[in-house]
């Protein structure tokens, strides 16, 4: 810390992303890539932006965002693209919340909220989850703050209903609700088309998941034209030309083939059941997930010794120190060939154990 | 703006970058962007990136803050790598100045800045130029707020000497001066050396303007490692994968290549020079501009006006309906091609008023 630094930023705790190593191969179960390569279309497409990259990105990213309010049947106006769903994140806590009009967001979920907020300086409240991690609706109708909740949740994987998420718009229309769907392609329901219904909805999605970006970076969000127009003040108040042309074309790329992006998303939630059930057959404990990720523990090993013991083995998950949540470790999804390998390893792990 | 919008950014005026038309093919000399296309180095990397986009991208960027460590001699935690400088001018704003601590920089200059403060609550003031354009110096000794300069200047194009600078940093021990060297590439000096000399001096470059990657988003910091720790607590706090995969390979692939953009740099310097002594022949006023644009007025005609009546010839330029420049405009420097280009047009113009 410099001495120049601001005092509001004094005790600031930045958000920790997964590990990235690079001194060994391991098979990435730990950050909630996809195994599968972006769509051919994607890579195509951003190699033949890249060689005009000389010029600008458009601004308004008018033919994603047009090709985005097809798919998603809502308008234009309805739609902005971000720098990957964190950026939009951020300017939601920007935008809605502030030090009069706090947050609200479950104890366990994504843990850049808690970083938003305090970058923010907004104040909030982190409620508990039931002890079987389920979010308890009622914990958030008629709450008068602005609401954050990731559905499906994360590290938990379990998701609301859209009968659920109605409920909590609905009974706090004078405030924002957040819906972050980084993780609903993979078997949850989506509540973009409650957006049409409710000015205070804000759905945001991530190309980083299942769609195989997560390295070009590109998010995006769906609201009422008067929240999205909020937003993009934001935008264009802190970085206009926040996406970059390759990006864009990648993006664009793999809209044009959603044909693979169902067919890997199936895949994900195949290998998922296989490898819930396998991890269940050893005596684990998971939640329901619906995300591309396993929430799972083992009463005969620590969450932090198994975590070590598949890093030893060249598995990378993703383990917290953090009560409620230090048994558990969060397991991506990856291709068949990993999960064969990640429970052929717990097995051994089982076995040593013994 | 929705009902939902946090109080404080009630009046806020984002950011009016320049107009990016679809509807005609311009010859674009409004937004500094360069004529030249990206390294083929940089395009090649970048397709390859492309390919394994589904893994993030590197939130510590290694390869490419070590290039850029080992191009402009700094230590590798003297750098911070974002997506389009603009990026870190925001999380120095952000850092480095709040309600308390507010800042200072010239009343003509990068509209950003403006824009930022108000962002982020910050009281500013803005500077008078002189009567010549010029930045006063003594105006920036001994002032106690953190000081943001663009040198070259935007859009005036002059630059101050490296002890011009040297003297504000110098005597603003207590707070950070930002040196925003967005064009020091084509002719101006540039003070990253200095921060090796003073830990309260934040330079700022981007790859957009020399390195002709406008539309890939890459702009960095140099400056002492407790100001770029600083700068990177506020981005682990935004957005850690701010700059995606395919850029940071692009990024790495244009500094292999230092050559071509020296080249390139040598043209537009050629062209500029080419440029202005055209329209000084043509009665024109330019200030001696070290940057990638020229800013022009003509006793005959307005900036508006020649503004408007180049756009019907097919060529775009940047003019601000703002006192005190809005007798400019500034004109990009592009191929020798567009120059002549420009010339005709504005002969032809100048030809019609007689």
């Amino acid at each position: 810390m410099s001495r120049f630094l601001s005092e509001k930023y004094k005790g600031l705790t930045p958000y920790t992303p997964g590990e990235q190593p690079k001194e060994r191969k391991y098979i990435k179960l730990n950050t909630n890539e996809s195994p599968f390569p972006p769509s051919k279309k994607a890579v195509e497409y951003a190699a033949r932006a890249a060689e005009s990259a000389e010029l600008y990105s458009d601004p308004e990213a008018k033919r994603l965002v047009a090709k985005l309010s097809e798919l998603y049947d809502v308008s234009p106006e309805c739609v902005i693209c971000v720098n990957g769903s964190d950026e939009v994140l951020n300017f939601a806590f920007m935008a809605f919340c502030d030090r009069d009009n706090g947050a609200i967001f479950p104890n366990i979920t994504y843990g850049f909220y808690s970083v938003f907020a305090s970058l923010n300086g907004v104040p909030y409240t982190e409620i508990p989850l039931d002890d079987q991690f389920n979010i308890n609706v009622e914990d958030y109708v008629g709450k008068n703050k602005t609401i954050f909740i990731a559905n499906p949740n994360a590290p938990t994987g379990i998701a609301l209903s859209l009968d659920e998420i109605e409920r909590i718009v609905k009974s706090n229309p004078d405030n924002v609700v957040v819906i972050d769907e980084a993780y609903v392609d993979f078997g949850a329901e989506s509540a973009v088309w409650l957006t049409k219904k409710y000015d205070n909805l804000l759905v945001t999605q991530t190309f980083s998941k299942s769609r195989s970006m997560a390295g070009a970076r590109l998010g995006f969000g769906i609201g009422s034209p008067a929240l999205i127009a909020d937003l993009n003040m934001i935008r264009y108040s802190t970085n206009p030309y926040n996406v970059n042309s390759m990006t864009m074309a990648a993006g664009l790329g793999v809209l044009e083939d959603e044909e693979y992006t169902r067919e890997n998303c199936k895949r994900i939630m195949e290998n998922r059941e296989y490898a819930a059930g396998e991890l269940k057959s050893l005596g684990f404990s998971l939640t329901d997930s619906k995300a591309n990720f396993l929430f799972a523990k083992h009463e005969k090993i620590g969450g932090g010794e198994l975590y070590s013991k598949l890093r030893e083995r060249g598995i990378l998950v993703r383990h917290w120190q953090k009560p409620i949540i230090s048994d558990y470790n969060r397991i991506t999804v990856g291709s068949l060939g990993q999960m064969q390998a990640l429970i052929a390893a717990v097995k051994d792990i089982l076995e040593e154990k013994k």
